[in-house]
């Protein structure tokens, strides 16, 4: 797709004249990835302000074929380390103002840019092109969505196939749900999986162990695919069994303070206030303290990216930003329950990537 | 192994007594995990340069049950993000000189550590775990030797069950050696697994396509196992049916650098000079600048880290450093041949982790 990274440089540039810098050195690799497909673990691009014949892509010399396929459309540099083979192609062409990235650049990492940007004035420039990411462009949104769908295919094989059952253990639950994924076009997990049964799903973060699944447990599975480079990221909690009261009130709880996120996902939105909707609702029923995150993240590029649906979140929401709604409320010693979609805001209602059903489902 | 953390902390409070600071802040998750055991997404560490005492552990609500558990034996704060939390730590405990890891922490984090640890001088401490973590351990190696039979097995399966087949794809082959690690204990591969058959075994870091694998190829195979944390790294290349004459002699050439690179692995050797007695021999052969890599890199936390055996490489090495040696030769558009191998390096000769015969293999 030359034709789409051309679209995003050209949309950089205008950000990075306003900015009055000569070009911009991006060295994040998810950045770089953004603007030019580059798909390997070493390159950075010098972005020029004016136009895209004076843009200089660097990687090594073990990705020369890989490169000269993926970007074909650019100048480019063979060195390693690149971003201070670029710094100092800022220096012999004459450049003034180079913008860095300073949210990525390292304290050491700028001493040694310094140096070889002899002449040339380095300025911070953080969160360029994650600014720009934020609004994902159509490409972008295919992308999220044959992840999305790959994880609710592999979810809903695994159900009805019986994978979920008493005696499985978690680990093998979690394995199941990432070898059907890659089935469905994965190109591995977009994290790692977590499957928490019983207690264990009281704990946000669990790593799968080899504790057997029981009757009566609630299990949650938070899992994700990556699809070209973009992530999705989804959470489901069943009970095995009948449903105790208690299990069905924190499910019913939570599912309402899930479906207050999302009617709250609307253009200019504060993306606090998103998160707000969502703990209000926790929190009238007592059990605010007990909602142990953040409502949401970005998606994208990286499985969590700007903006942040916090408390703390800045910002407010645009068309076309990705982004989780996933509160949870964590009884511990005895289990939680989290419910988690991606969607992508739109003028109006969001549209919704993860398409499992939020029903409380018995296995 | 509470006792291990411990005997780590300790080795590192005598480098951070060494220059005169209080105490380190430790951000890199993997040095955090090194010194602590714990393995969740986020935390930091604040090592004190006289005791354990006055070291604080940070983490966030997601894993309150999990650090409790992993980290039983420090004193613990719940904050996020963590490394802001410790440094304002440091200027409430009124300490007057904090290192920290200036080549993890960005500029922008650095002006953000500087506000909050007020009256405390910041010092720059790069790399102080990072050249801690070159000599492994026991558990270190115990670790590495189970995630290097991991994909010893996992190969020796495929190859066994005729998995190298004239029709399977680069793809599907890729996947099987993911699939048999996880049986043999890993718990993921160590990083994405390169195999590449034909022509493309001649680009260093191919990523796996739907090529058909076909009568006549070289086919190589650069994998990985990940057990408890720890990284495996080998690569084999085989010819399917019986080997041309170019070939075979590609194989050999690789083969005895690779034996010379193994061979100058001893306590003492500048790490520059075991690059250059594999790369003498390919220099001999007329093919130097067809070797478009370094020779080889410590292995452990990380899939590369320090020390680099490169032509640039600085230091020497030192008993219980784990190191791969991997030349590789690449015939633009025919064909290339890697092997690479893990090692610890021993007082006398290394010992070699990857078991897997380095006879060409033909299939």
């Amino acid at each position: 797709m030359p034709e789409t990274h051309l679209r995003r440089r050209a949309a950089l540039r205008s950000r990075i004249a306003e900015r009055e810098l000569d070009a911009l050195l991006v060295v994040d690799l998810r950045n770089v990835r953004y603007l030019t497909g580059f798909t390997g673990s070493n390159a950075a691009l010098l972005v020029h302000a004016e136009d895209d014949e004076r843009t200089v892509f660097c990687t090594d010399g073990r990705y020369l074929t890989q490169s000269a396929r993926q970007v074909p459309d650019l100048e480019r540099l063979v060195e390693r380390p690149c971003g201070p083979a670029l710094a100092a192609l800022t220096s012999a062409k004459g450049y003034r103002r180079t913008g860095y990235e300073s949210h990525r650049v390292t304290v050491d990492e700028l001493d040694e840019l310094t140096g070889l940007a002899e002449g040339v004035e380095l300025v911070r420039a953080p969160g360029l092109v994650e600014d720009q990411r934020m609004v994902k462009d159509d490409d972008e949104i295919e992308a999220l969505r044959m992840a999305c769908a790959a994880a609710d295919r592999a979810l809903a094989d695994l159900i009805e196939q019986g994978g979920l059952r008493p005696g499985r253990t978690e680990r093998e639950v979690a394995r199941e749900l990432e070898t059907r994924m890659l089935d469905y076009g994965a190109a591995g997990p977009s994290f790692d999986t977590i499957v928490a049964a019983g207690a264990n799903s009281a704990i946000p973060h669990h790593r799968p162990t080899d504790a057997e699944l029981t009757t009566g447990d609630l299990v949650k599975l938070d899992f994700g695919a990556l699809v070209d480079g973009y992530h999705s990221d989804m959470t489901r909690t069943f009970v095995l069994g009948a449903p105790a009261d208690w299990q069905r009130e924190l499910y019913d709880l939570v599912a309402t303070a899930q479906a207050a996120g999302r009617a709250a996902l609307r253009p200019g939105t504060a993306v606090a206030d998103v998160d707000a909707a969502a703990r209000g609702v926790v929190e009238a029923a007592g059990r605010g303290s007990e909602f142990l995150h953040g409502l949401g993240h970005g998606v994208g590029l990286e499985i969590h990216e700007a903006p942040s649906l916090a408390k703390t979140g800045e910002g407010r929401l645009l068309p076309g930003m990705a982004v989780t709604v996933e509160p949870g409320v964590y009884l511990g010693g005895r289990g939680g329950v989290r419910i988690e979609d991606t969607l992508v805001v739109r003028d109006g209602d969001p549209e919704l990537l993860t398409l499992t059903t939020k029903q409380l489902v018995v296995v």
